[in-house]
């Protein structure tokens, strides 16, 4: 169950892990990621289990599962072989998004006064190792807020600067509560839902681009990008199915795109207007043929 | 000058296109499309003057410049090589804004009763040709409002649906007004300030892959990201300079960002752990060391 849970508002709060657990906003009791490699993270709870956690609020640097004994001490090497790592890595690679619960601690100003309270959907922008405080090799990701995510009250003042102005991403955070939250999840339910269609393509051909046959190896995944062949919307009006859907690294993506490439009807791939091999098809990918039509009419003068 | 105007708010009335023109929002006289191919374009009009234009608010399907004789009738084919349909492939190429001037006409309802109204930022979300109701090949962009701009009360009732929900962009367009401008404009700005450095970097490329040496060739323009090495914000909080951006395909691009590529200090391409390669350098464009030994640092477990 990626993104929003029914009837649970951001900012809810819970006793305890349990009563969160119940709610389906973090289902393990015990565990901090809640995921699978196949899936992509769930969700994660922010609770100042780990020395190298950063908390500024719209952005945490989270680190990642393992490497702990039972005192919570840092004695050996994460490893992305971690369920719970491998899952943000999904994360990362589908731009997912990860419901973050934050547990009272004293490391954050954002953390509760006391229990559990749903903070809402982060995206995981960028991740990678480096040597922790205690010595020990450490998997570090970087969840951001989708823009408009209310921010908690902070409970004392912020003295680390947010990164807000150096942010690259297209969708930086800014200050919160200008933006209703209703509109942020519905905005953010439509790229989970849009994203299961392109995500049944990408695992038929797992991750293997169907034009020029890459698969792009990662340090814990591979990566490919659903691609529609005729763009939803005005004026193309392609609909959202697996039939208009492409398995494509980004480079034939962006081909496909700005009609570079365009396939004609026995599936031969034209490149730059000379033919370039055939697209690779899969028993259960049915191509809708009118899109391929369609795509290719809107490039034919080029 | 791409992006806002300083002192002109969305939704400004301009009484004449030299009005418009004097305020800086649309610099032409006639030209229903301000800019080049070298840095995409600044403005457009959308003032009825194509009939396969559509406008659906926050979506707008603009059609492209030439073709038409002096009664504004369609006698031959557009080209991507006149200069105000190459601004706009840049426009789309780069990722950059386009300023919107509505001018009165009776095709839209979203047009004002008289004279021009600054409608604010839009992109280009995809462009293709067709054959236009005269007959002659036309090329059109999509144009979609950035999320949060306010949408101008329309004039009547609108009957078209507006595609909100098949669209498939992360940052589809919502009901207007549940957003500040003030945020949008700063939101678009800081994009606009952040690509100057990329597009510097991938200027001196000449949009050539730093990596493997790949020129991504679409209709009307060539391809390349601007990538970070060392990523910014937390827990890497690498500069926004030339020096700690470099010019990729993207599938170089994403293979640097999830480690999959990393850089030795003789600028020998290490890929998937094995070298692939030297970096291709510019006389003008001094790689910042430090960041590519932080980035090689943040994968050296890989």
């Amino acid at each position: 169950m990626i993104g929003e849970v029914p009837n649970i508002r951001v900012g809810q709060e819970f006793d305890s892990r349990r009563l969160a657990h119940e709610a389906g906003i973090h289902r393990p009791l015990q565990a901090g990621i809640c995921g699978t490699k196949q899936n992509g993270a769930e969700s994660i709870v922010v609770s100042g289990g780990y020395k190298d956690d950063e908390d500024h609020g719209d952005v945490i640097v989270y680190t990642g599962h393992g490497g702990q004994d039972s005192s919570r001490n840092q004695v050996s090497d994460q490893s992305l072989d971690d369920p719970g790592n491998a899952a943000l890595v999904t994360s990362y690679l589908e731009g997912l998004p990860v419901r973050v619960l934050r547990g009272a601690h004293s490391g954050s100003p954002w953390a509760p006064a006391e229990g559990y309270r749903y903070d809402g959907l982060f995206r995981v922008t960028n991740y990678g190792s480096k040597l922790g405080i205690d010595g020990f090799l450490i998997w570090q990701f970087r969840l951001e807020t989708y823009d408009g995510t209310p921010l908690p009250e902070p409970a004392k003042q912020e003295t680390l600067p947010t990164d807000d102005e150096s942010d690259d991403s297209d969708s930086g955070q800014v200050p919160a509560g200008t933006e209703s939250p209703e509109r942020v999840t519905t905005t953010v339910q439509r790229i989970v839902r849009n994203s299961a269609v392109k995500r049944q393509v990408k695992a038929w051909h797992d991750n293997r681009c169907q034009i020029c046959e890459l698969r792009i190896e990662v340090p814990g995944g591979s990566y490919s990008e659903g691609a529609h062949i005729q763009a939803l919307g005005s004026p193309h009006n392609g609909p959202d199915t697996t039939g208009n859907v492409l398995c494509l690294c980004p480079n034939c993506h962006v081909q496909l795109d700005a009609g570079a490439i365009v396939i004609s009807d026995d599936l031969t791939v034209i490149r730059g207007g000379a033919p370039d091999g055939t697209l690779r098809t899969h028993p259960r990918h049915v191509i809708d043929m009118s899109c391929v039509r369609q795509h290719r009419e809107r490039w034919r003068q080029t």
